[in-house]
């Protein structure tokens, strides 16, 4: 190795250990293990542009081990990325600053993903590679490979102990995702210990059966050897690859390197003492990286650039002889195009009759399939129920990138991984699907979906005891609090097609916020009332003469309930409204006025009927008030003896009406 | 084949096929194509007793793919089981019956898991396997093996796709779980249509390279075949046993078989005319299963039960001869066992020093390790953090199957399903440990134990923004909203010693219900008014005198900050009382008139403080109360200043508390 990218590499190692220590707290044992692969890969192998951090074409790079994130920030700062400054390092993982814990998309320039939960970064790598080979399939003419790049991918011996990283790569395997390129930081050490006590597994045989090219590198500190392998991994144009490189964990600290203790706490003053001998690095202040270290990575950011430029050039002549094209591009990049569906009459059309709203979102997405060419998504073996197959639109496989049909297999967690880094790529609008009581599998890579604020769409169907006979281990209870509980997530129970639309409007217009819609099995009447002021949340959608004395609040298919046992308390004489409340989340973003217009403070006699946990509804319920709503699990039984049996009849609504005491 | 035998198989699918034509719902699919391997491992390999569901050493039979019901709930018609009638059958997926849609733990004899959510029956089989491996350690002595059965697993695609069972079948290759014979139903068929299109991976390849010997029956109505490859995986005494059968979904049915449309629709009267037809099956008549039938799987009864009796004879000598090992067994399977820590001073002892309730916890296990001998848990990968190393008690390994701490490695999924095995199979007491931030991926399994009523205690710790550095995707929010919206599961979040004692105790000695403890990465003084009191869920901690004129609701971190609100808004004049709520489900559970003593009705100035998500705290607070929680994601700086940042001061709650309106 040449003097310079020696130099290079220690700066990171330097950079990260001495940020870490400032800090004292953090991460040193993979930015010190993984220094060498990380200048590899950015200096000698990505097509990256410091300078635009947002060029559509890039390599994707994603550090699934997130807690290295001080690999990240040191690259990203030699590189001079979004102008991540020396202070930034020194603030590491202090409030407020551009370089927190763990890498934080939409929170420092140059970071691709939010990771640090294990493996998703591995899974969010395979959704970008199914996007790029989409995009490619959609835009490359010949002689204009205006989509051609790599997603490289970083992670350790806990991303592949966790499932998802199994079912990510199984999949990318069956798709031959060839642009996919996994480096393996293997350094056989977990925090509990050896990996000797857990994981005995032969990964790399492992990766053969998913259908991956294998290669292996036995030194993590010898780039040349990295890159002969990253190089072999681009020649491989029909499987993914996955590159095994031994590294020494905490490599540099001489009472650190190969133990478990290297990986998540500071290394100590003296042990970053010993650190600088080890490595023969001359500069004692912290943070001190040479000159002749910046400019080299000046130097490549400039010929990185050119690389980008070269590209804007092909680009402009693609677009100046396919015209359709560039329009086409622009849409499908356009994060704003689903709004034209505001003045579209056909997507708002009225329902006439009785339908599930499972189904009525089928019929939803196969409008949008053509108003929206960019719509990519699909289910986790379940497709023919969740009816989220677009017809005509193909499926996307290893022999046809074209498809817009994704077939997940029965991968949740992956799937919802992939489906945000599809959207993190860029270009396309996923969604992805699977029976509501499977959204707890999805739910660690929701969580990310709403950190991120990537505005991915979930179409979680059978959403309740209607479920019927496959029972409880198929009936969702809670699921609906865990997401309501999430910030930055809207979850819509729609009560029928207009308020179905209206959260799939919704989601497709979503900039920052995840979407989940949570369909009905069984078919659900068109309510009267129901109107496109779904998008505010919750509204009146049947009211009373006067104020009221009592208000129903329901969503989804027992809003139908709340308006005949409204129609039986009426009878008798009492003043009451019902309440649609399809989006708890997007009621509570309204202002103070208009959630007072709907739910007047002064009236206390209210009742919310909901076929799923009450846990939550108290907030518009009150102390005064009740709820009808499951206690326990469901049951296995047709689906209207469940609704019976769990007390979801006009009697029990009315008798929890009339069971009021107010002081 | 001879003809009993196949008579004897072909009941089973006469069975299968007639209970779900009749119910008009369940999956004809599995039943059909497994009716030769169900048979084979019930009726010639496996060591079981129907007159005896309970016995201790009986082999287990886990059906993952839970969807596949019929095929077990005819074989225990066919063999006696708990008298599942005829009767039984017909009522398949009534509501009340014996007979629900997925098999369900408690609710019919001989069932040994609720299975449906697909691979979760693969991770509790590795769970069960683990158990009968560690209690062969602890009581086989020479010439008597009281404790050697084997555990068999039934899945297919679906299974092999979920990551769960990658997680735990690298688990059980390191382990070298050898009594583990999984059998894979392979049918290359999926919900959405043949397995290519998301399933291409080597699926045996993969299973060797985590450890398993494998084996291929290609013919998957082959008894003879099929028995051989389970002898062959008996005798391989290292290694666990895949062994890949080759069947055909709805096997025997013309128009369905190796299609998609067999899985999960009933076969339409038609078919199952036809199906007999194909079968040779002369019985117009439905349900009819010949007297031959019923006097062949009596007798294999009755020498079923004579395996037992002769286990009988040798479990009597060994009590005999080994009466402390009687003593001890008796220990390991008394559910009630750990209620003498009630009257346990030392367990109770009252702490005097501030500390982190997660370490707090790490000297309650390692009491409770003496005490409960069969105590038997560990962390996925996270010991270091959360404390649960009993020290001096082993590690549980390949070569060691005395030590007592389990190693999950990064795996949270598996580990709950694990655990649950353990707890299901008897005799142990399990616990399971990870950030509670991840408890999002135990979630799926967290939901399983509580359906089940396992009594698995899950130690969640670093429970909130006190993480600190690690920033929001090392920070739960709306993790503790998930888990207390759902049925039958218990979630403490203790405020010190006392009440982290209380938790521990309500976990060791719950019988149905499974219980979560969330502890603070961080130091909490002990809380002077903290008692037992709190295994009623919440309770008053420090009152004022009088009636209260507000009232402080806190759990865990937040309660030191409610009284120290509660001493401010005192020397104002006002009458605060303070209630600690270290597990909201166990309040639920307490009288109407205890609820009211502590929170009583006509006190509307309430205020919750928690650091965590407010959903849900409106049942306490109401519409005038206030909750001072957290309203987004955490973020990434030291401690101390997140919580001054996210509002969790004196000021700010003393503030919350004047803020409230009072009509």
């Amino acid at each position: 190795m040449n003097q310079i990218d020696n130099l290079s590499i220690n700066s990171i190692r330097i950079l990260s250990a001495d940020a870490i220590q400032k800090a004292n707290s953090g991460h040193p044992g993979l930015p010190l293990g993984c220094a060498a692969i990380g200048y590899e890969v950015w200096a000698n192998q990505m097509n990256h542009n410091p300078a635009n951090p947002g060029w559509a074409n890039r390599d994707r790079f994603v550090l699934s081990g997130g807690h290295g994130s001080m690999l990240l920030y040191s690259l990203l700062h030699l590189f001079g990325y979004g102008g991540l400054s020396k202070e930034d390092l020194m603030n590491f993982r202090q409030l407020g600053s551009r370089t927190p814990g763990h890498p934080e998309f939409g929170h420092t320039v140059g970071v691709e993903a939010t990771t640090g939960p294990l493996g998703a970064g591995m899974a969010m790598a395979v959704g970008m590679a199914m996007a790029e080979a989409h995009l490619e399939s959609v835009f490359n003419k010949d002689d204009y490979p205006v989509v051609d790049h790599f997603t490289y991918v970083l992670g350790g011996d806990g991303c592949m102990m966790e499932g998802i990283s199994s079912e990510a790569f199984s999949l990318a395997g069956t798709l031959g995702l060839s642009k996919l390129i996994v480096l393996y930081d293997s350094n056989r050490i977990s925090i509990e210990g050896s990996t000797d006590i857990a994981f005995c597994e032969n990964v790399e045989e492992r990766m053969r059966a998913f259908g991956f090219q294998t290669i292996t590198v036995e030194n993590g500190n010898d780039t040349g050897a990295i890159g002969m392998a990253i190089e072999a991994a681009k020649r491989d144009t029909a499987r993914p690859s996955f590159i095994t490189i031994k590294t020494q964990i905490g490599y540099g600290c001489p009472a650190k390197q190969g133990k478990a203790s290297a990986h998540g706490e500071p290394l100590g003053a003296e042990n970053v003492k010993a650190l600088r001998e080890t490595l023969e690095w001359p500069y004692e202040e912290p943070f001190y990286v040479p000159d002749e270290v910046y400019k080299h990575f000046a130097a490549i950011a400039e010929e990185k650039a050119e690389t980008e430029a070269a590209w804007n050039v092909m680009f402009a002549a693609y677009c100046e002889e396919y015209p359709e094209m560039e329009e086409l591009w622009n849409r499908y990049y356009d994060v704003h195009a689903a709004e034209v569906l505001d003045q579209d009459g056909q997507f708002w059309k009225r329902q006439e009759k009785a339908e599930a709203t499972r189904s009525i979102s089928g019929s939803v997405i196969n409008y949008l399939k053509d108003v929206m060419p960019n719509l990519f998504g699909g289910s986790a073996d379940l497709a023919p129920s969740n009816k989220t197959a677009m017809s005509g639109a193909g499926d996307f496989s290893k022999e046809d990138r074209s498809g817009r049909n994704l077939h997940f297999g029965v991968r949740e967690l992956a799937m919802a991984a992939i489906g945000n880094g599809i959207m993190l790529h860029g270009g396309l609008r996923a969604y992805v699907s699977t029976f509501f009581v499977f959204s707890d599998y999805c739910k660690p890579m929701a969580r990310l979906s709403a950190l991120m604020g990537t505005p991915l769409t979930y179409v979680f169907t059978h959403d309740s005891i209607g479920v019927g006979e496959d029972g409880p281990t198929h009936e969702p209870v809670e699921q609906m609090a865990a997401l309501r509980a999430m910030p930055n997530f809207h979850v819509f129970r729609p009560c029928d097609a207009t308020e179905t639309q209206a959260a799939w409007y919704s989601a497709v217009t979503s900039e920052h916020t995840p979407t989940a819609l949570v369909l009905t099995r069984q078919n659900l009447e068109p309510m009267a009332g129901s109107s496109r002021e779904a998008l505010k949340g919750g509204y009146i959608i049947d009211d009373c003469d006067g104020t009221p004395d009592t208000i129903l609040i329901a969503t989804g298919s027992e809003v139908a309930l709340a308006v005949k046992a409204k129609e039986a308390l009426a009878a008798e004489g009492m003043n009451v409204r019902v309440v649609s409340m399809p989006c708890t989340d997007l009621f509570e973003e309204q202002s103070a006025e208009y959630k007072e217009s709907v739910l007047p403070k002064t009236v206390r006699r209210r009742v919310a009927v909901e076929a799923l946990s009450g846990f939550g509804w108290e907030r518009y319920t009150g102390l005064d008030g009740k709820t009808v709503t499951m206690d326990g699990f469901g049951a296995s039984g047709p689906a209207p003896q469940l609704f019976e049996k769990f007390g979801f009849t006009v009697e029990n609504v009315v008798a929890a009406v009339k069971g009021i005491q107010i002081n």
